[in-house]
């Protein structure tokens, strides 16, 4: 089903943005595990808002609370289930959306899949909120991986075209001033990563990180080593000649166009992968859109103060989407 | 498993380049449908070897037998499965490729993965001899969203950065007799999609496409609507403003940034995407490389006949995969 | 993974006996269903311990709280989690049973599988209490069925052998005061079940309330229709001849030995299956074991208060089970 | 989907009784293992119908071919095809059953599920004969657990009641001469599981064994360990004390009433189920019947020969449902 993800270390999401609680129920860790509650509860504050100019200042402790699966802080064998509680209350801001989606936003959507019941407040089941959850399970993950030698960081790689970070904060202020919003281009690298991981066909290693990708809302395109710029280059030049390592032997290539993996399966090259986020849909400037309960065309300004950009809080959204496929293909590889 | 795809309209393809055959077995075909043979083999011969002046001339009929779920021409609600039977021999092309990986080419990694005793033989099963069945599958999909209005519409974007088709002939023409190849993006048109297929989190349209996608060797990237673009772009630019269109009152958007998916879930407008496909690995141009036998650097010229660009024959292949994931987001959203 | 169950109608159960909370996670309600929480809270008191004078005196709550996929009681299509706390506190009575595996209990394979750092406290996962969730996930499917109007009833058809209710009380009260436990036979009905549910092979009703049945611990038997009989009957006798029902002009068998079920697929006629239940293997007479840390042989005497029989407290289990199966094969029955 | 069946050894079985060919793809076969195919085909044999006295008339090659997943012999470590032609040809025999559905059979919910173009010959895909794909992949299946020393051996517990071998000779000759039917119970003993194997709540053997059971057509029943007999026991008769092997060391049980499962999960003692086959449902007697297209009661006598009684000939089967069960789970325990 469309909240659960994986095969072997498999977890499930559940919750909305204003639902008593937000939470996840991972399955495959191995017993006897002790997670760092320390280094978790610093990895998802960095997707915390509240926390750096740019970000929304709703706040919330996001405190993962571990209510099944750990017995004196340790794995025993059972699914691990953490839940976050939801302490800011249900509030009136949404009300206009039940009848009148964002432009950009999943509220027309859910209408169409869900009917007026749907949760709208706070984006519902669709907030960004929800990969809180996904940070829990994928930062469960990076402390396995770490445990292998396997490491996962990602970065801004752009905002709004903008590489430079002083650049970025200018491009951030004159944006939040606007009551306007700018997307951009995270890239993450993964270091370490045993050859061999990923399975042919659907089971490959882009298909299993696009498919945890696509769940970070805004994610709108994915492309692994080269990417898309393979679409201007000869066979001569992207392909990645091998070569024996003289000091450990190991077959390495001299360039890495292929991102480490090739036929989805990794080469033992680092996986290098860049996901595009567009720009948060909710902005303060008025925008033409629809009322869906008196059927008519209208303007619609949306209320409430919001990210003009979530590329940083994504950035650890993406550490985890990238470590709960690799964990998975690395537990597959096993049997 | 790697070789399924879907969940209500789920298939399995098997096979390698030079095993005795290819094939398929699709579950969620509805019972009583007759498939159009005859608009299947043409859909097949876009992406058949042999056809076009810039394609290996590898000859094959391709022409699927279909041994089970079938009676009189109609499905009988048993599964459906088709075979392609390998006429061209098992060649002695490939037995330096059993020793010496192709830059480029998952000749590396299914080594890593399945030992020395992997098939080499024509890329084995990382063939793309193996979208031949992700073709009979996604064409029979195909068949069955036309019975709803869905149509589905690959077409090549551009090839080495050319997007006249002049100019593309003209690089193929210069990139073959360089013994070189070339890479390509391929954009897909859905049209006429019903809003509310596809879920949130991991099973949005987005998530499915991709993982589908990837499965088509050489595939490197995708992106949704605007994709990448919207790394540059403000809300009030990416936001796509709905109305209520006059004539049949349905919600539409002015523009289609969103490329038809909103959180994961089509809103109705066209499904737009593109994938970037990297140049074939197969050239003819000396490249380095190793021996994984003697465990030394050496050179290698491929030998035999390549596509200099895949990028054509994987365009019914594009609209294949899309086409299941559709249909079967479509069953899904019934019940 | 072996916490869920189901492929549209699925859930996903958390938790031990003495962790913070036990729960679960069902995906694929209907939006827009409001649970009736007195039913479901009265369907739960019917498994709850506390209640009979031959159950366990540990006393629950046994409330759920719905902690996500609720608006104003109402589903709206996220998924719905429910937790029961686990208020007893964490006994010192299981020390012991770290060392020493109970007879006919799971302690011995979940320290195989799980090491020394199992949850042994209350029989950890594998404890009689998870089938709470598994009665929240049952009871809700219970709702839904009954809006198709079918309906599912189970009963304790003996205890011990015996069938008579008066016979049964003996008994326990017999079993009882010699610190024993004793086993039973549970059967179920389901009417009004539409014909068509369920598929052939691994996707038939047996199959799939098999695999819904033995996650309710002490299962060890289950029998369709006729069930072992039938390995006593010729097919002149077995087989149940059809008519047409001249009242409605439906198809229906003159007897049930198929149990309303024929090539795994729903006839219409009702559903009928037995399960078998063993003594609970907690009892206060001395029995032989072993002490896994010394590795030595030893007397094992089970302290604190079990049930004799947990016979009558599974009947509600098996309806769960059975419902659940059920409503997941008749939503599928619509894509 | 219902024609697959496992996480990690993984197969889906395809085909019709009388469609060109039958057949099952394998995923999950370690690569560089070559079948002894010898021992596959003695295997197949014994499932084969035309070859004891009591079987039916309809002879099979049954030889499998395999058309993908095999190099020289050896697994590559892509899935596996074979397949089996369907040589006897399309007969009449099965006109009449189009209207008139066999009562036991599944003419009649097959044609409830999937209409009138159901495939009614031979049973379609509900034939017995779909069993020889199962043995396929079970037989695979037994030969990689025979590596790792686990052993899996069926027999006829009983027909009609009759558990000596001459009683039994006696009684189907009986049979056949009235032209009737008989049912009967087999017995599945698999030795030196290690333990360990399966998992909590619906992923334990029991679970496993009987999704994989219940897809052999005529099963009705399954019980575990002492089964049914559980029902009339005490706790501290049914409860198998534990002691330490004093030649290895082993942790044993003395008795093993739990049938070598305890909470899901393999204790090392011998696996122990037995399950109940009910008659054919084709016998020459006449009966009472529907003519679904006529919409009248009618009297039918089935024609063609058929088998007294399936249990010979079900034996390899439910020791394939057993193996295939065993070895998905023993790959699991590896992750």
């Amino acid at each position: 089903m469309s909240n659960s993800f994986g095969s072997r270390y498999r977890f499930t999401i559940f919750g909305q943005s204003h639902a008593p609680a937000i939470g996840v129920t991972v399955e495959g860790l191995p017993a006897g595990f002790a997670p760092d509650m320390e280094a978790l509860g610093a990895f998802l504050a960095r997707r915390a808002p509240g926390r750096g100019a740019w970000s929304t200042t709703r706040r919330e402790a996001d405190a993962p609370e571990f209510i099944a699966g750990l017995v004196d802080g340790h794995t025993c064998g059972a699914p691990v289930t953490a839940i976050i509680r939801n302490t800011d209350a249900r509030s009136a801001d949404y009300d206009e959306l039940r009848r009148v989606p964002r432009p950009g936003h999943a509220d027309y959507t859910a209408f169409v899949k869900y009917g007026p019941g749907r949760d709208v407040a706070g984006g519902g089941q669709f907030s960004g909120r929800l990969t809180a959850p996904l940070c829990i399970a994928g930062g469960l993950a990076l402390q396995l991986l770490a445990k292998e030698g396997v490491t996962v960081h990602a970065r801004v790689a752009s905002i709004g075209g903008e590489t430079d970070p002083a650049a970025m904060e200018r491009l951030l202020a004159e944006v939040k001033a606007a009551g306007d919003s700018v997307g951009g281009v995270i890239e993450c690298v993964c270091a370490n990563v045993p050859a061999g991981l990923g399975e042919p066909m659907f089971g490959g290693m882009e298909n299993r990180i696009s498919q945890a990708l696509f769940a970070i809302p805004a994610a709108k395109g994915v492309e692994f080593g080269a990417g898309f710029a393979v679409g201007h280059m000869r066979g001569s030049e992207n392909n990645d000649p091998f070569y024996f390592d003289g000091e450990n032997g190991a077959v390495r290539t001299r360039t890495n166009h292929h991102g480490g993996i090739l036929g989805g399966i990794t080469s033992g090259m680092p996986l290098v992968f860049r996901a595009a986020f567009k720009p948060t849909p909710s902005i303060a400037i008025e925008q033409d859109s629809v009322d869906l309960e008196r059927g008519e065309n209208v303007k619609l300004t949306v209320r409430g103060r919001h990210d003009p950009c979530i590329v940083p809080r994504a950035v650890p959204c993406v550490e985890a989407a990238a470590a709960a496929a690799l964990y998975d293909a690395l537990l597959e590889s096993r049997c």
